[in-house]
């Protein structure tokens, strides 16, 4: 057999989608280890393509090793170890731009020199400084055991307390027993859904939602649905559907500046949804990250609920510093005590002692209500400055949030988010196109901005020349 | 049908073994939703009972709606949500005082002023405390970025070169890029096994070895393998066996200063380890966690490999601070680029900025070196001090080792660690009981103790009385 230059032709490309696809699905688990690969001709017809492509690709991932043809009945893959789960090859051929983890990456590792649009926080100057060297000097005076020792698995009973103030104030009477402290919001989630998924259960996102949900989703092998977010929260109708038809284990939303829109459920859509959700025995992860930022508290699913089937998370980053790493996870007491335990087996102890205490020093100081009084009217005006500016460029929010520091934005007509990004990227600014947020890919035009990373001159020269950027012709 | 008080009757029991025993299969994912139970007369044959008594524990656990008859076809797994993943009820009627869960809890959880021989850190004023301060102190003027940011996603810079240069003592050569931060130790353990393992596949740890290695990989749904530890290190005839024969997917161990034994793996068994490693393709992750402890370094595993299929992972919660929490992978640039989107996925950055910048600054200054010396040397001291006292209650060291602070010991004939330990526990002291540590569950005359936890007269007092307890009679 002639080695052909098979990948420059058009059948070539679709051999190597076929190999993607059946790649991704192995290195995704969705296929493991003398699993049988779907035959020919059903692959052939699912993804459009001609039997003798699929035989080609086949063939090819066989000479690799991958795969091993069983004489009369099909290829398998091969017996050897499962391949490790590297979650930037689940799915094959994306745009690299709205990939969540690129995001996340280009976010997190990109010098503080860089205007960020994209990113999902504060800059420095806009967190409470003067209060965090103040509880960082308190530190470095306290006890020994507060710097040396692992803390109690729950974590510090001290900064506890303080959250169950909080709950208070929603009218949620806990005890300390329903409170556990994590390492960061991300891994409260994380931890309750290892807690409560296995591979292959379906969980239901909103469609947009914040791209580190489906990162995180893809690491639990999870089967991700969809649903469309409304200026009052969830489509309420197509969450009945989806929960009759698709009955997912979970659902993962933001109540209040729902991520990235910036809106807030309605207390009518909240009691529907919650209705639905007892029907269904569905558990709702309240992620409430962005809550200190509303100007009034607005009605919270754990509100309406008290902490039975909704789990209330939340941390610290977005207020006061994502440095110092401390989340929280408010539930059922029982599951409490079993996330303490996978807390333990998976980090062996709770958040950091020197964490909490920084936290709790700031909280518990008046500071801090007064910073946030001081962020919110900032990031008011704020909003209202930028929305005004991206305006003049053909640049509409999709609605006024109450609060926070992000604005959901449709494009001009035509201009497409990614290849927006893609040419502000060249220019060394980190955009955040719609589609990272879209399970559904629909959102192509749309784009999240951080209102308080768009103080800098350049950045606006970028992003002016940036939106003549063609969308790729493909 | 009468409802006996069958629960006292000797029937009643094994009904309620069968009954705790599918619960866990359940809580432990093995059975799922919609899946077939054994057969009556298989499982009377496995578990030795009766098939009226299992017909007896499936009728009650379809009462309770667990499960669920098909006429004809036997007994199914109800094809409801997936139960959480409960790890205290995945192993049946466990001994409290066995289960890693607990020993954990009891240690972490109990106030720091009760006498703790069975955890495993050092207390307070063993620790740097004076570096620790002045590290925080600096760290209150340091740049507000660091006290506010997510920081980079693979973790300092700075300290990822100061362990480069520890690499480096062992002559691997390696680049920043094959070195990544995590919250902690044991996260960087758990996120390899998320990275390599899905559920089912075969660990292999040392028997006996760190508790929170079982834990740990139950919260992975791994299957445990075991393997004596002998005082040059694993058994390696029974190593080459087990590989052959069982395929582990990842070999989990400490090369130097083993946990609990204190034993340290001789050159030879090194290399023929990695001899047998290679040839059944097996990933080893070397936790480095007590290296520092040593007086001469001792060959590691990731020495002779290089950092291939040995990944070495460390933190600095042994001999720094516990409450700073840090902790490091070094292996392939490959597999560190996938840990680090799992991380991103899973926690979203890398460890605290203000954690790093804590370790970067107590490792920069040479006091570092000289407590570490100065802790060497007292932990001699200690160790033969506390040898001798115990060797005076008929409890013998297993082996003298070189460094760090357990002493694995062999009670008298016919002493039961876990009684003991349940003894001391009604008087507030907290030991670790030889089967905490065995996988096989042949340690039960062994007991771990943390030398610097025993300078407390109370705490000997405590022991001696407990060590006149007797074995539970059944």
């Amino acid at each position: 057999m002639d080695i052909e230059p098979q990948s420059k032709g058009r059948g070539g490309t679709r051999t190597i989608d076929v190999m993607s696809a059946i790649r991704a699905k192995v290195a995704g688990r969705a296929l493991g280890a003398g699993d049988r690969l779907p035959s020919i001709r059903s692959l052939a017809t699912t993804m459009g393509v001609s039997p003798s492509t699929v035989v080609e690709a086949y063939d090819r991932l066989a000479a690799e090793g991958l795969i091993r043809a069983r004489r009369g009945s099909g290829f398998y893959v091969s017996p050897t170890v499962t391949p490790p789960l590297a979650l930037t090859e689940v799915e094959p051929r994306r745009d690299r731009e709205v990939d969540p983890f690129w995001v996340s990456r280009q976010s997190l590792d990109t010098d503080d020199a860089v205007p960020k649009p994209g990113c999902g926080w504060l800059p420095p100057e806009w967190m409470p400084e003067a209060a965090l060297r103040r509880a960082t000097r308190g530190l470095a005076r306290t006890d020994a055991s507060v710097l040396t020792n692992y803390g109690s698995t729950s974590g510090s009973p001290a900064l506890r307390r303080l959250l169950l103030t909080r709950l208070a104030e929603d009218e949620i009477e806990a005890s300390v027993d329903r409170l556990m402290l994590t390492g960061s919001g991300t891994q409260a989630t994380d931890l309750i859904c290892r807690f409560l998924l296995r591979p292959g259960d379906t969980v239901l996102v909103d469609d947009p939602c914040y791209f580190n949900f489906r990162a995180l989703l893809r690491a639990h092998q999870a089967r991700i649905v969809s649903l469309p977010y409304t200026p009052s929260g969830p489509d309420i109708t197509r969450f009945e559907e989806i929960l009759a038809a698709e009955r997912p284990r979970l659902y993962i939303t933001n109540s209040a500046l729902h991520n990235p829109t910036g809106a807030t459920i309605s207390l009518q859509t909240a009691h529907r949804l919650l209705t639905a959700a007892a029907t269904h025995d569905l558990t709702i992860i309240e992620d409430d990250i962005f809550g200190d930022f509303e100007p009034e508290r607005s009605p919270r699913l754990t509100a309406l609920d008290g902490l039975n089937r909704v789990i209330r998370i939340g941390s610290f980053s977005k207020t006061l510093s994502a440095s110092v790493r401390c989340g929280y996870i408010a539930g059922r007491a029982d599951w409490i005590d079993h996330l303490v335990d996978l807390q333990v087996a998976t980090s062996f102890g709770g958040p950091s002692p020197v964490a909490t205490e920084i936290v709790a020093k700031v909280l518990a100081g008046g500071s801090y209500r007064k910073h946030m009084d001081e962020l919110r009217q900032k990031l008011t005006r704020t909003r209202r400055d930028v929305a005004r500016k991206l305006q003049a460029l053909g640049i509409e929010p999709w609605l006024m949030p109450r609060g926070g520091f992000f604005l959901w934005c449709r494009l001009a007509d035509g201009q497409d988010a990614t290849a927006v990004a893609r040419a502000a990227l060249e220019e060394d600014v980190v955009l955040a196109p719609g589609n990272v947020f879209s399970v559904s890919q629909t959102a192509s035009s749309f784009m999240r901005f951080n209102v308080a990373h768009m103080s800098d001159p350049r950045m606006w020269d970028v992003l002016r020349r940036a939106l003549k950027a063609k969308p790729p012709g493909r």
